[in-house]
């Protein structure tokens, strides 16, 4: 059973994050977890404060030796080069759409700083972390995931036609995370210009796995369903409002004739599908074909010209806190979104497989997808 | 906590759940469960089998003394009648869209019943029922649910004007769970024009909850936050494949000015917003605004006229099974999806006002409600 | 994952219990179950109710077909033929040793029925026969399991020299599954004696576990070890006060050199022990040596002679309250214990190996013992 | 709901525990952390790595402001002075009663010190750290903790007569934490003796909570009984073997009448004991009672004149492997024994009063102590 817990607010000492549940005989090259810490904190639209104050580079304090890990826990730890939460004045009107207001109130704050150096998205930098040596341990099952940005507030990229390769090499040095270079140019100019008005800027970005064994997950029990393990781990991403499986709210307004995809067999592909409306999951299971989630983001929370609010002390009108922020996350957030789905993905995996170490789970690998392919 | 585990094959004996960590002191009214069952076996489009064979009642086995709760685990009880598991015949054509070929895949059977018998939506009764009992436990603190249908197929209901109290009666003798009866019509309308073609149709349900208090899930860790525990909930509910919270995708093509909602303060109604696009979530947690959930049902995967499979045996070409099947399930789903929510819900209300007797959470709950609007 | 729930009242409908994550392809025979609900309700000292009036049969509602685990939740119900909880009187003088005061206080209770009915020693016949599944899947790789008494009140029984399958064949048809005969024979005069004093006796039992693969458990996280999974299963029965792995207390009493089993090595044994002190477990991990756990039990709260107590109500002194009960239930409770510890170590053991069907774990066990062998 | 993951090797960077659950508003002081800390070690019969080498402080690095909890997770850090672990040479004699042997088949390692630097009790500094903070947590509601040495060796200690705050005091500045001044030098006296010969020393330590409120845990399923919590917890400290929860082995040998402690009522008392045989929980839950459990500890597995062994790559018969290692840890053991029984109590105190902030919490507990005493 993989697990995890992260701790760290944003202006604190550092970002902490503890694996458990990683088998022994993973390398893990910290370079590829610091690639992973750079790509969320790229992309056009982010403030300074990603781009040059943070530079993130993760410290594995536990879990390996000789590069490779020990089956025991791996604990993570970004610094925060801004480490200034006890110096940092006291904040008093809540933004809207940020938990500032809700969090004082369960937790009787009377400091919504109190709230916010943990509610903040810096918190990601943790689950990215973790998600990167997710993705190192997929990698030795040929399992590859992706994120791309498909809209940033009413400009959708087109990319239906493109391959997952594609999509990848495309995506690797564009600002957006975007590979329709056209669309691109297009939410650069969005970009621009809401920020000019101190307001900010929502999207859509999408995650996709390639080369997922088929029956990960399982329908016998609700609680158990990939979809819905998925559903949660993307929602939980702040600003996430919006989660589509496959062809996602579309196959509501459109038949069963039209919407799922039909099972055909050729002895060299096995069982095989032409169309992937189902993203890759039927009855919570993965059924082989790419899994394809699409994610809505609300714009940020903090804008430069900001809400109305209101002091929490005085109850008087005032215009809501700013705080240091970006104007579009919508690439990060995808990079988060990969992060995430690499731990679901892997949770499932070492379920269905063991979990002790890799010798043994490559073997159980190759059993079953030989058994299946009869 | 709150947990629960469910058992149960469509044609088996009985669905079974164990409900653990309901507080004592809590009236059971058997014929409430019994109301939820029945609206989930209602509904224009449904089967035969939902109107006339299965007229669901639950039992209570456990956890009831004089129709309170003692605090013990309640087991809920439904018994299939038509229980003819060990009789029917084997299942070689999976069905697109359905756990049939993955499930076959994953565990090695060799019939396909021995997948669809569990993967089944008949299991969701276990859950309403459940849900049932969480409902008249949110009922003690004045927490309603209602679900209703806005959308089959292309036809759009129009309900953004009515209130929760309007939805609630209008949707009340509904025969599709919807608020807008001009739309009604033209749903029955394809549904009955599906029906002949053997095709089949999704639609979208959303699900209020109205009077949550504020504060309930949280932002410190990511799996804590509500937002994702409901979309887990949700998404496991067969056939839902979108999921949108408040304003949802929408959110993502407009900006933060236009989204968030404003922060407002008045002595009689304490703070308060007068948009609600965040659909009573920030941060992950409640703001004490409705709770509004927006759920995309792709269409049943079993269809009279059905699509091109594969006989797992022979390998051959083949129509998928025809199992016994409804035409659309919207509004059932939308029972399904409150059952569901209302778990959630009660899940995280324990967990922050106690978890023992009604007597300690009412007070706990009165204690913070009074704290939060000095 | 292995999990599972329970309900039921002392004198309800029914005990219930769902067992979710046993693998798909297990044969299940309900007779070998109902074998375990007679061992424990068997055993000298038992009260008329247990010999008589309940004759536990199981029913399993859920999760087989033809006999087989179809890898679903596996629902198992056993009717209780005494459903009189709606008729019995209230209860107010609470018995020192059971829950029945506290109960009350946690609870806000008026009447201790609603205490004792589910603090009952009954709910034990569910896990007994979820124990009676597990212990059907570990014999599938040949894992065995037994409970003794290794004391009734002072008198000992002397099994120190007896081989495991001594120990089964002797206990067998033994009133008190005790494997010294002449020890058995003091141990039922003295629980006549005790019988006639209206007073009641504890005892010590001792579960056995024989070729458990090496490798279930682990030391990387401490909730992962089943040494301590194994000792909260085993006090969580009721009226277990003590538990000692292997040698237990008097290790404490020794040096290092007289306590640590030395390792060995043949080409035809592989690794191996001369000695098993460890009680099977070193680190928190089996080491493929017999798990040997012993447990105290206090003697039953119930007295005929029944002790001081006050009324909840009056809150004058009384006798407290006798319900219907046994004299000494040391054998049966070793039954719960062989349950107990079939569950725990069925967890160990899917985590391990994978959890989908018995064809992927088979294949998973013998690679890796083969490993390990090398 | 409290929960905790540590991470960290023994020749590791550093020891790290995050800790999530614990309420806002608490004040956290990091000097008390490391009190807690030197006292796990200190102790007669440690090694000079102990007393010398490793002076643990802790590092808070999130979860607080102002030293006040934020109501987020709280990261814990302990440095390795000694951070070695890459330049170690490998190992390959595996010392009975020691994980090496096993842990190395498990995770298939080649080298025993993959094993033993996770394997080592130098973990437990990460438990006495969060144990610390919960110690904190729990002295809020009055509830206090001791640990002391009541046996090593054969030689036990007298301290039965002695109360709560009598054993507090004598152990504060024992060498082997012992409140018997006779039994302590005789211990002591046994430790040198047997360090001459290269072996080494288990013994017996007792954990005690005072003003523990009635009603923590549940007898309502089998897992949420605190006596298996805490049997599981104390279990789980590396070399215990075997817990007694109040009278333990010895109610075993006696009648009811002699075990069960009266009940008995005065108005400025309400329900009091005269005995605490039980140890301070009835039916798994508290009972107003102190929580009495005793441990024993197996003699540590280092030995410097090292048992039998085989190198596990030759398979020749050789001499264990000699790490640097103590005589004797029992008061350590005992140290680490109050931490993980503080995690278990605040555990079962969050889930009965809530869990936000302490002034909900305190709301909660003083009008549930107000209730039962009426």
């Amino acid at each position: 059973m993989l697990r995890f817990l992260t701790a760290g607010e944003s202006h604190g000492q550092a970002l902490v994050a503890i694996l458990e549940g990683m088998p022994a005989g993973l390398k893990v090259d910290r370079k590829k977890i610091d690639a992973n810490l750079s790509l969320r904190q790229a992309g056009y639209g982010r403030s300074r404060r990603q781009s040059e104050i943070e530079k993130d580079r993760v410290e594995i304090l536990a879990g390996l030796k000789g590069g490779i890990t020990l089956g025991s826990p791996i604990a993570l730890l970004i610094r925060n080069r801004d480490n200034t939460i006890e110096k940092l004045p006291p904040v008093f009107c809540p933004r809207p759409g940020h938990a500032d207001l809700i969090g004082a109130m369960k937790y009787h704050h009377k400091d919504l700083r109190c709230v916010l150096e943990r509610a903040s998205a810096r918190e990601t930098a943790a689950r990215v972390a973790m998600g990167a040596v997710c993705k190192l341990f997929l990698e030795e099952f040929n399992v590859e995931i992706l994120s791309h940005t498909v809209a940033i507030s009413k400009i959708q990229a087109h990319t239906a036609s493109l391959s997952f390769s594609q999509i990848k090499s495309k995506t690797k040095n564009s600002p957006l995370r975007c590979a329709d270079k056209k669309a691109e140019k297009l939410m650069i100019k969005e970009i621009d210009s809401v920020k000019k008005t101190g307001n900010s800027l929502g999207g859509v970005f999408e995650v996709k796995v390639k080369n997922v064994p088929p029956g990960l997950g399982s329908y016998v029990h609700c609680d158990r369903r990939l979809d819905g393990k998925l559903a949660a781990a993307l929602m939980s991403i702040p600003s996430v409002k919006g989660i589509e499986i496959g062809m996602g709210f579309e196959c509501a307004r459109k038949t069963g004739a039209a919407v799922h995809d039909e099972i055909f067999y050729k002895k060299e592909k096995k069982f095989y599908r032409k169309t992937n409306n189902a993203g890759g999951l039927e009855g919570g299971v993965t059924n082989g074909e790419d899994i394809v989630i699409k994610c809505a983001l609300k714009p940020i929370p903090t804008l430069i010209n900001a809400l109305s609010s209101v002091d929490i002390n005085t109850k008087k009108s005032k215009r809501a806190s700013v705080q240091r922020s970006d104007v579009c996350v919508v690439p990060a957030a995808g990079v988060i979104g990969q992060a995430v789905t690499a731990f679901e993905i892997s949770c499932a995996f070492l379920e269905k497989f063991g979990s002790d170490s890799m010798k043994d789970i490559k073997n159980a690998f190759s059993f079953y997808m030989k058994e299946i392919s009869l």
